[in-house]
């Protein structure tokens, strides 16, 4: 087997992508198409699930047709990381009963409220919060009892595939467990989350260990994409734990961070841990945990600033000159503090009524001084929950590995590596977790002797940026003070949200 | 005396005016000059005393000068009003031993700390501040001994002019109450605080009670501005208290507000209270106090926010496509409170390191939600002093008779009347301090019976705007979680003031 390639799928809210790599990491090809957003109602968001699989029946058809006929015969497996926390019910035949609904739906807030507790919490390694599958499936044990105990199967995106691609209902463990349905330091479904859902061990898909061979995949299927027939489908994980894999931080005193639209950053662990800075999720690596921080607010909030309160003429556009303005301001921007809960909070409050605060305006603030600000907020947010994870692991960070479009602008490398003190290393993939995918396939069969050793091959870095320590002790102090503004304020948001909510 | 003319000075920070005024208020002609304002060092303004009187010559020259002969023989009599809390050293000749030291000087912050009280409210009406000249004098007895001590006098700006005009030193009332060295109830200096000061009885002007007639001018003086040898000085009152009569917002169920740079709003008393929500000081009526409430962001809040927030290509001018869409919004502006502290907080919290705050942002917000929020915040706070006004004065207002460059803008007409319940009236006047002394120099030359009935004589109206008392309800419940915000984060601004000073 000389030089084997395989496919990573990540299948995504948006598109399904597919891209084929070698063991080097290299991209040879890829493949895309769109899933469409549907919006039956307030705070409800679902997918057709037959799209996730024609969406990856046409991404990996353009990917494999954009290779020659060679590079084709040298693919060997398929490995799948997708959005986490969806859901579909399904009858014998894969059909689904209702559309799938999305980790980002938030209709149950009712049973958030009911269910959601520090027990939950310790036994699923989840926060109660918006996102997690359990509440939703709860939410439809009261208002669709029937289409709930009518499934054959409620599965996970990693589920569906797997049904479609080797004919059983199988989900990769760091995938099923988004659902917020495992007892998470055993590996197994829990009994009591199961029951708080309403559904049966029997309606849920078989379990297989990261980078594990499920299956030979369907002949038929692979001849259509033009391979040959011994590729196996391997057992991946949800998107943000491949992202972690994408840029190889695993060792201990290494977190990632994806500056993108939300702020998603974590460690791996090999002992189970949980504590309100993040949410803990069973990783890509066998017997590994990821530590994940999740800020709801990244370049979705300077993109709000830039539409809503840059020069109109730029229509939201980038802006160099207010970037240069920013870059000129010392940390602290005089005195202005930004708490960046403009989409509520996940770590470490989890409070859904959260909203965005701005503290200390003088009239010597300028644009420049709000934009930097508020990047600011981000990056001593990050600080927080960095400093609460290295406590509750008892580790000590020396890098960040570093993603998404923030870590492309050097306003944001510089604000976040001084008030987190830490050096930051760009990834150079584009696509990091499917890359994460791609090394958990590549280990599977045996082109690298474990996932740890793909991920340290595959991954790639182009830019380092140290931290400026003195920067980095005046951001302390500031951070000290941000960081109290919210619990100060944490009851007058629940207030808002009552008055709001009667206008 | 048929007929007569007054003359209404009013030396203010930037310049002085005189108006020439008659028995209806009309203004026949008016004169202005400009004074330098001297910024000695961080938290320094000055003036030079000999511009107070040198600009005080040219613009009533002026004014006289625009009149025909007949007119100038009708002038009976001027009264002054003036900058408040400024102060001169002089020595007899009325040469200053040092410049004089503004309202806005906030030099004395460790003496506000030292000596500031409880007590000290009560017995002068004034809460611990920056303006008030008696912390300044006290700096002045740490830093500069032997200047006070060789001071002939230490005089308010109309104690410097009247010396000028009729060769004593005498102040009205309502003038030398804004030093902080008044026993307010008793109408008389308080051992007490002159000697926190450092200064003696004896280096104190005489005190004259408002409207009364203070002496004859110098006829040199009246003869250079082509007058006739019998005009008298009356007694004037500081420009706040003037602003309140020159709206004549005289009767109990009545309040003024200027909706300036600043907002300044108050209601006349014939009874001593104090409260952290007003000030007192003594009225331009006899015997009466004024309740004032002291809001240091107004207008100059609105023009930030459009300056370093607006359309850059407007360079901070109106902008009226702004206001049109932030008339359209809704009360509470989805959920988004404005607390306007931009420039530290008078009334209630009388916080020099308080900053502003804005609480409640999500990604719907627009340009125009925010720039509605802050006016919204400044009628809001308006709405809670006034309500301690009421609670502390025992009386139910039923008016606001409103002046200022907001006044003459819709939007803040209609969200000021909607946030208080109560019918906005606008002034017709457009130099309302200078109106209401015109007023106490008509009723001491007996062209009325009391300062009250020129008041009402000479005031006119404009515009009326009547509360949507359902709306009122709404800002009801917006306000009461606004107000409770800056409580809830004092501590804050403590540790941000501390943090600043560091860097």
């Amino acid at each position: 087997m000389s030089d084997p390639l395989v496919i990573a799928i990540d299948s995504s809210t948006s598109a399904t992508k597919a891209v084929v790599v070698d063991t080097t990491g290299a991209v040879l090809s890829s493949g895309k198409a769109d899933i469409d957003l549907l919006t039956p109602g307030m705070d409800m968001y679902e997918h057709d699930p037959a799209q996730w699989w024609s969406s990856t029946e046409s991404a990996v058809a353009q990917a494999c047709a954009a290779l020659g006929a060679d590079e084709r015969d040298r693919i060997r497996a398929i490995c799948i990381t997708h959005q986490r926390e969806s859901f579909a019910l399904v009858d014998e035949d894969g059909a689904a009963l209702r559309p799938a609904i999305l980790w980002l739906d938030s209709r149950a807030g009712e049973e958030i409220r009911e269910y959601g507790s520090e027990h939950i919490h310790e036994l699923s390694g989840k926060p109660a919060d918006t996102t997690p599958a359990l509440y939703k499936i709860a939410w439809l044990k009261k208002h669709e009892p029937e289409v709930l105990s009518a499934a054959h199967k409620l599965v996970d995106v990693h589920a569906y595939l797997a049904h479609r691609l080797v004919g059983r209902w199988v989900s990769a463990v760091g995938s099923a467990d988004t659902l917020n349905l495992l007892d998470i330091a055993n590996v197994d479904y829990s009994d009591e989350l199961l029951d708080i859902a309403g559904v049966t061990r029997e309606q849920m898909a078989e379990l297989a260990p990261p980078a594990s061979i499920i299956d030979t995949i369907n002949p038929d299927i692979l001849a259509s994409w033009g391979l040959g027939p011994d590729v196996v489908l391997v057992a991946g994980v949800g998107d943000g734990q491949a992202a972690g894999l994408g840029t190889s931080a695993i060792a201990e005193d290494v977190a990632y961070v994806n500056i993108g639209t939300s702020i998603v950053a974590g460690v791996h662990a090999f002992e189970f841990a949980y504590s309100p800075a993040y949410r803990t999720l069973l990783g890509g690596i066998p017997d590994s945990f990821v530590l994940e921080i999740v800020q709801n607010s990244g370049s979705v909030l300077a993109n709000w600033f830039r539409q809503e309160l840059g020069d109109p003429a730029l229509e939201g556009g980038l802006d160099p000159e207010l970037d240069r303005a920013a870059a000129e301001l010392e940390p602290g921007t005089a005195g202005l503090l930004t708490v960046p809960y403009w989409n509520a909070v996940q770590s470490p409050h989890w409070d859904p009524f959260a909203k965005g605060i701005m503290v200390g305006f003088g009239s010597a603030h300028t644009r420049a001084h709000l934009y930097r600000s508020i990047i600011e907020g981000m990056a001593m947010e990050l600080r927080g929950n960095l400093e609460r994870v290295q406590e509750s692991s008892g580790r000590r960070l020396t890098e960040l590995r570093c993603t998404g479009g923030g870590s492309r602008n050097p306003l944001y490398r510089r604000i976040f590596a001084d008030a987190t003190g830490l050096p930051l290393i760009v990834s150079g993939v584009d696509e990091v977790s499917a890359q994460g995918a791609a090394m958990m396939a590549m280990a599977a069969i045996g082109a690298y002797p474990d996932v740890q050793t793909a991920s340290e091959n595959m991954s790639s870095f182009v830019d380092k940026t140290e931290p400026d320590m003195a920067a980095y002790e005046v951001y302390g102090e500031w951070a000290a003070i941000q960081q109290d503004i919210y619990p100060a304020l944490a009851d007058i948001f629940t207030r808002i949200n009552t008055a709001t909510k009667r206008k």
